[in-house]
């Protein structure tokens, strides 16, 4: 069913980047989605409208409270080939696990994925074609109610965003290297880590700024009750190859139910390799180093896909993976994904969604 | 030194509300103040400009990574009096010490003083004057650079808004029911539980929303390692009077450092009362409960300044605190404090601030 999406089209289109010199998530298209929330009428009046500005009443309680959630996911365009889509159920439905944590009204999840492919229409133009870039579609949802009792808001608006990407990380697939954080703490069982709400982000800036000052790309969370079992990394989740097995943190509540993670487990056993979701502590990770059986580490998630990890520092312990350089299981997982994703490889999964 | 705050009248003053109507943070004043940050630049453009609303890009981080910060505090007056600020220099330097666990740079106490100041000059008519209204003052800062890496903004916006109130519970005076929460945790150590950050607040909401269903007017919050360790509520650190002696959980960096809470210690002191900080387990309450010894207990914040605890229901035992009613401490304790507040009782500790 076809849902009744206006759309105003913009009489000012923006100069396109250039494809060459593209970064994450500072260009946007010519239009935007948007919907509102109001109690007892629901969400109402979906729209595609020109890119632009929007105002809000300092009293808006997203100001205030936090009371946010996200997504992200990615389009992917061949010169002259369809439209694909990764997957894009899983965000949607995982949108509403967020606003139900986060007590935000549900959206249905058919008229927002109606809302992302009339938008991709209208903005096709956007998508950018070369190898390594994509358009990232950023879904989220803000609370606008003008007062400042903390309670959950009764106004909402619920927008989808576009911004056409290149490589996540500066490093590209080459490995980043990783801080393992012994103080900070993200998220813990009982709170949000396993929503996309703004506040779990906001909770890592400090710590990722001072592993950025000491050398170090991303920030490795351990768990906030034991501070020693690994969580997973500032926006990817994380896999470990030891002795021939691949073991990756089982989904705890304080960690975000990757998309990519999902996608690398079935992946894996497809492929009939051995991998276990389960607790993994950085003690078991500093002793398969030492016996020389952590041969490879990598972060999957949305924005960077698969990225290889070449260092992780625990207390001032350097331990170098596959002597820094990306690792065999490393490279076959990227090229698989990232080719399913542009539709270069064959998708046994049934993932991969083309737009009319 | 008085800074070059620039004032823009508004030419269409806003009908005030009856005094005998106000909730809390529902009407806002004609004015507010707003000053910009730009990395390389500072803050700068302090202004008194009349209260609108603020265009943002859709991309700008606020919306995303929640990093905001913000305070609260009280303006009082009363018929023909001076306007009454409460130790507003605590509020600022906590703001500060949200600011740089958020990544925010700080903003300068004094320019901020001023600036308050100012905005109340221009306002004060909306100070209301009836016994148990006040002026709710709101400081905040919200991050508005428009790009989607998860790294501190580059640039912010300083705000101040007002809002004239009554009482923040719908109980005023009257005991609150408080449900002790056994599975959501708000903030754990290490994180951003000692910030007051947008993120901590929308955490709580779920927990918040389910305990009103069950009938109860606030959650009282656990530490989240042992899930055992009382923490604050919602939005008031917590006291409890056992065997004639008074404890309140000590600054542990996972709940907020309450200027009520400090002023609290102080009159306690003061009154040779016995006070400790430290740490109090939830069997330690049920078991003073038990033996008759748990007297009293109440809640401390800016907005209900002191709200006694009628009910502490912990898993579905149902702790009756002074037989519901507001017990003789709690009393004491807010009449002080409002009346210090207020400028009806004499001030020993020098934190009342008159505005010239
Ligand atoms: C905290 C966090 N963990 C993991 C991921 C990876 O999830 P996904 O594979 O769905 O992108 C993300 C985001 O994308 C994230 O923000
Ligand atoms: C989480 C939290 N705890 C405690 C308090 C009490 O602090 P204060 O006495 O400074 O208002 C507040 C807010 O006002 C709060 O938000």
């Amino acid at each position: 069913m076809a849902h009744a999406i206006s759309v105003e089209r913009t009489t000012a289109n923006k100069a396109k980047p250039d494809a060459s010199t593209l970064v994450f998530g500072k260009h946007f298209t010519d239009h935007m989605f948007i919907m509102e929330y109001d109690a007892g009428k629901g969400w109402h009046d979906p729209r595609i409208v020109p890119y632009q500005p929007i105002p809000l009443d300092p009293a808006a309680k997203v100001f205030h409270y936090g009371q946010t959630v996200f997504e992200g996911m990615k389009a992917y365009k061949t010169p002259g080939g369809p439209v694909l889509l990764f997957r894009p159920f899983k965000n949607l439905q995982r949108l509403n696990r967020s606003n139900a944590r986060l007590s935000i009204p549900p959206i249905d999840e058919d008229l927002a994925m109606d809302a992302l492919k009339q938008l991709l229409k209208v903005d096709e133009d956007w998508i950018p074609t070369t190898e390594g870039t994509s358009l990232y579609i950023r879904p989220f949802v803000i609370s606008t109610q003008p007062t400042l009792g903390v309670n959950p808001s009764e106004s909402y608006y619920f927008m989808i965003i576009l911004s056409p990407v290149g490589s996540y990380y500066a490093e590209g697939i080459n490995p980043v290297t990783i801080y393992v954080e012994p103080d900070y703490v993200r998220a813990v069982t009982g709170g949000v880590g396993n929503a996309k709400t703004g506040g779990n982000y906001a909770a890592g800036l400090r710590a990722q700024e001072e592993a950025s000052g000491k050398g170090y790309s991303q920030v490795l969370w351990l768990d906030g009750v034991h501070r020693k079992y690994i969580e997973e990394v500032g926006s990817m989740n994380v896999f470990f190859k030891i002795a021939g097995k691949v073991v990756t943190p089982a989904l705890n509540g304080s960690i975000l139910d990757g998309v990519t993670r999902d996608s690398v487990i079935q992946l894996l056993k497809h492929w009939d390799i051995d991998v276990e979701e389960r607790t993994i502590s950085i003690d078991e990770l500093v002793e398969a180093y030492r016996k020389g059986t952590l041969e490879e580490a990598f972060g999957t998630g949305t924005a960077a896909v698969i990225s290889p990890i070449g260092e992780l520092n625990w207390q001032g312990d350097k331990l170098t993976l596959n002597d820094g350089r990306t690792g065999p299981l490393s490279s076959r997982v990227y090229d698989f994904m990232t080719g399913l994703q542009r539709g270069a490889v064959e998708d046994p999964f049934g993932w991969v969604t083309k737009l009319e």
